[in-house]
């Protein structure tokens, strides 16, 4: 396995053996610690001296199920702190299977000038790709794809990233047209912009290019860990998450009083019926779209959609629950449609549907659209892409679109908008957003899940239940599994060990495992605090601990004495 | 004395007798005590739990030459740290002849009406003020004038403070028609509008209201310290200061190549000789304006003009080097007819002219006007007031900025913009910008002045030089003396402490003042620290290190280590 080293100063690509202080690590482990050790923590994160790292998972292109993600970090603009972000396509399960552990996008060009960088099977190149500038997601992968191959595997930003704004992410492309898989969260499409790495295109990996310590027996480690999850109720061919994908969460959501509703400002939402799941489903269905799709090769979950309107045309593919919660209830929007087209927007600008929805609820807030009116708020978002003021600002996410419009109600921790759980009536959630060192981040300790297990509008065990899915949210990610697959490797972690020693021969027992995660959650936090990151930054909003949220009349009342002593016993 | 306790969400007024903590303390320095005493370091600062301080000086009221500066503090939006910010006008003097030590600003009101505070010799009031919603600082102040009297003070916000622009100042009137002397720094005005006060209202004291402990004592203290201001070369009839008011400096700002040229990219500009107080001087004085007028009764420097036009019209007053720096050369102008008219529109939105320079600078950069063009700087400028979303962008300042049109050359430290001298060329203030607990700041500890003594190219001695500069300027701070004062408080400390004693009959020693000074620097660096801020928030910008600066090629090159440990000594 080697590293590749892209200096966009030198506009060269140097490929390295893994030093071995990364042997061990992958995904958002190897991305945390390799920003520990190589850059400045303090650096400024659209500066030279950040680091942009494409890092597929430890169990990456080994044909595990749900295991192909592709782990995208660096220094935050968002944040100001660590950050990974990871997408499904066919990127994390392709860099592997060309041995290489992570691509390192380092210094910046002299000139404003855009460029491509082209990875094959034993060379890599930048090109000069200047006439892709001011191209949407989609123009983008497909001209890319035009010209490259259509198996080739595209990893880009729109017209957001290119602006440097905050609340741009990465896209890379998956199975068949597939063409906006997101590593949403973060603002690391700016940190690429930053870099002007406008495109990667990465060619398939030839049949056979993945090599095991023991074939064997990572086989069959494998095939009982996918039939864990065939078996599932939940993620099973019948569970919820095959039939709705991840909407079919909306409408509990809802009923627990979380669905953040017009800004934060309730948590259930009118007009919720019909963004759920059922309808989801029943709609896509009725029109000849699509439903029960995979993003990743090889995925036994398949939650993915391909939303399409009355004629049977394509709109996105997929809508999700977040984006449902943060563009659809969040701005009064009761449509389905309507979501698929601001979701189609965000897309093909490079946007973050959770931050955007977030700022566009602060703009509206401040007068600029209306709550429910599809066409004022499409046109806001539509300026994010022209480049207006207006929409610089929205791009820039919530914090910045609260400053900017004087609104104080901000949904957000640590810089990073809040995804679909208001932490009121969810509170594990809230410690999640209020210590994770990611941020607000609803794959950094989701507690949605464990809602039967621990009062969700309780105080007790909220510490205990964050911490616990936080270090599980790290394992995922090192790994390269999909947060779905959470309930096998809860049941059955000697599966995890036992698929990462058939690939890598390291021979670890699960303690070893356990022992790399939390490492790897350590080093985060290591990073944020010499990052200048305080406790201070860390803060749930005070609105949210003085203003009840309906139905429950819930404030966020965890103290922050639990907050600060959550990693005490890392 | 007693301290005015305004409740904006009660909307009432208490008045209290000054608590022992507070009794030896003033300006500056006693907003540092109430912040750290009264209120959450982390909270947010246009949330309820910030307080908006408005406290004149120990001297005040006295009628001390210079002395009669009210400070104004409250947490930073900007900088999210302890801030002070004041302003000549008659509010310093007036307070304490009323025997009012400090008016805090507390909570919010409930609605989102605009109230104005009307302060009397015996009572104070809150009254609803929403049809001044809207109206300039020159509009404001007139009608207040007319209504209530041409002899009260008035103390308001413009357009940029009800938006809650974190670039807006808060003026306060002057003898005659002054209408615009700013507490320019820090957001204030934001605080201020998130209170929802529009304007206070302070009656003209009755003369003789003001008692000494010995009277005798004090005026012989007095009237030597005006002698020594009167005989300094730089600050009597015939110094500089007077003759040129602060523009007095441009022209050697500009030799030794500090002078803020095209958002920072030079350090000279080619344009700076109709820019040098000798012009500004002669231009005045051709159109029938007016120099060496005073912004304080009994000020014996008189450093204020009255800029007029062509025809003598009046368009504003005072043009000043930070103006003329930041607006001017800064924008590429080299006409202060152009300066004077940005002026003029700064302050009637109520926007610091430091920031909003500095945040036009990056909007020109990011291609929304052109170097040294007045029509299209003056309609960006135009858009603050109107309440574009451009125009919020501007006023928000250089930070945020930068941020949303996605310039990196930022030239601030912790959030507020660097004033009127680059840091690469005169070092001391590079070391003033990133360590003193106000950020970038002129009046924090301004090395310009000594640039004979320690080589401003240099790295050795800045430390040093700057700590003295920095305790030197919260005395002046805590007295309300004007930082033109310097000269004989560095010169005959007793006459401080002799007019303090002469006042308040506290029997202080040189000694005493010093551990005053020294606490109050110790009380902001600790409220910061309890706020979260760390040494990555008073970096130098990135830039700064690396770019060299023309004339002299000069990079910003102090060591981290130094600026870490200016206050190990304090």
């Amino acid at each position: 396995m080697k590293l590749l080293r892209v200096n966009m100063s030198l506009l060269s690509v140097a490929s390295e053996p893994v030093p071995p202080v990364y042997k061990h690590l992958g995904g958002r482990g190897l991305i945390a610690k390799l920003l520990l050790e190589e850059i400045p923590p303090t650096c400024e994160p659209l500066g030279p001296h950040n680091k942009l790292i494409f890092a597929p998972g430890l169990l990456g292109g080994a044909g595990v199920t749900t295991a192909g993600r592709l782990s995208v970090g660096a220094k935050s603009p968002l944040t100001k702190g660590v950050k990974e972000a990871n997408a499904g396509g066919t990127a994390g399960d392709t860099l592997p299977r060309l041995g290489i552990k992570a691509i390192v996008v380092e210094n910046q060009p002299e000139s404003d000038n855009f460029y491509l960088l082209r990875v094959k099977q034993d060379s890599a190149e930048l090109f000069e790709a200047n006439e892709l500038r001011g191209l949407g997601i989609y123009a983008t992968s497909q001209q890319l794809q035009e010209k490259f191959g259509s198996d080739c595997t595209i990893i880009m930003i729109g017209q957001a990233g290119e602006q440097l704004l905050t609340g741009a992410g990465i896209a890379n492309t998956g199975e068949g047209s597939q063409r906006a898989n997101f590593a949403a969260r973060g603002g690391l499409g700016a940190v690429m912009g930053s870099k002007g790495l406008k495109a990667i295109v990465i060619d398939k990996a030839p049949a056979g290019s993945f090599s095991y310590a023991d074939g064997e027996f990572f086989r069959r480690a494998s095939k009982h860990f996918a039939q864990e999850i065939l078996e599932d109720p939940k993620l099973g061919p019948k569970g919820g998450t095959h039939t709705y994908g991840t909407s079919a969460i909306t409408g509990a959501v809802n009923e627990m009083g979380s669905l953040p509703t017009r800004n934060f400002s309730a948590g259930s939402f009118e007009g919720s019926t019909t963004l759920r799941g059922e309808q989801l489903r029943e709609k896509i269905l009725a029109r000849g779209g699509e439903i029960g799709k995979r993003c990743m090769p090889g995925c036994v979950i398949a939650c993915r959609n391909n939303y399409v309107d009355e004629t049977g045309e394509p709109i996105v593919a997929t809508v999700q629950y977040e984006t449902i919660a943060l563009v659809g209830s969040n701005l009064g929007l009761d449509d389905l449609d309507d979501v698929a087209r601001l979701n189609y927007m965000c897309n093909d600008f490079g946007l973050d549907t959770i931050e955007t929805g977030a700022a566009l609820g602060l703009a509206i807030e401040a007068g600029f659209a209306q709550y429910g009116d599809f066409d004022s708020i499409a046109a806001l978002l539509k300026q994010v892409g022209e480049g207006t003021a207006l929409g610089k600002v929205i791009g820039s996410g919530a914090v910045v679109t609260g400053r900017v419009l004087g609104i104080q109600r901000v949904p957000a921790a640590l810089g990073q908008a809040m995804p679909g759980y208001d932490p009121r009536s969810l509170k594990g959630n809230g410690v999640t957003y209020a210590t994770s060192p990611q941020g607000a981040d609803h794959t950094a300790g989701n507690a949605f899940g464990a809602r039967n297990q621990v009062n969700p509008l309780g105080i007790e065990g909220q510490k205990e239940l964050s911490l616990k899915l936080q270090l599980i949210s790290v394992m995922l990610d090192n790994t390269g599994l999909c947060l779905f697959a959470r309930p096998p490797v809860i049941s059955d972690p000697q599966l995890m060990v036992d698929m990462l020693n058939g690939i890598h021969g390291w021979g670890w027992t699960p303690e070893d495992l356990d022992q790399s995660t939390r490492e790897a959650l350590k080093t985060e936090l290591e990073f944020n605090r010499r990052a200048g990151i305080t406790a201070a930054d860390y803060r749930i909003p005070e609105y949210m601990r003085r203003e009840p949220l309906a139905p429950h009349n819930a404030v966020f009342d965890v103290p922050d004495s639990e907050l600060d002593s959550i990693f005490d016993t890392l």
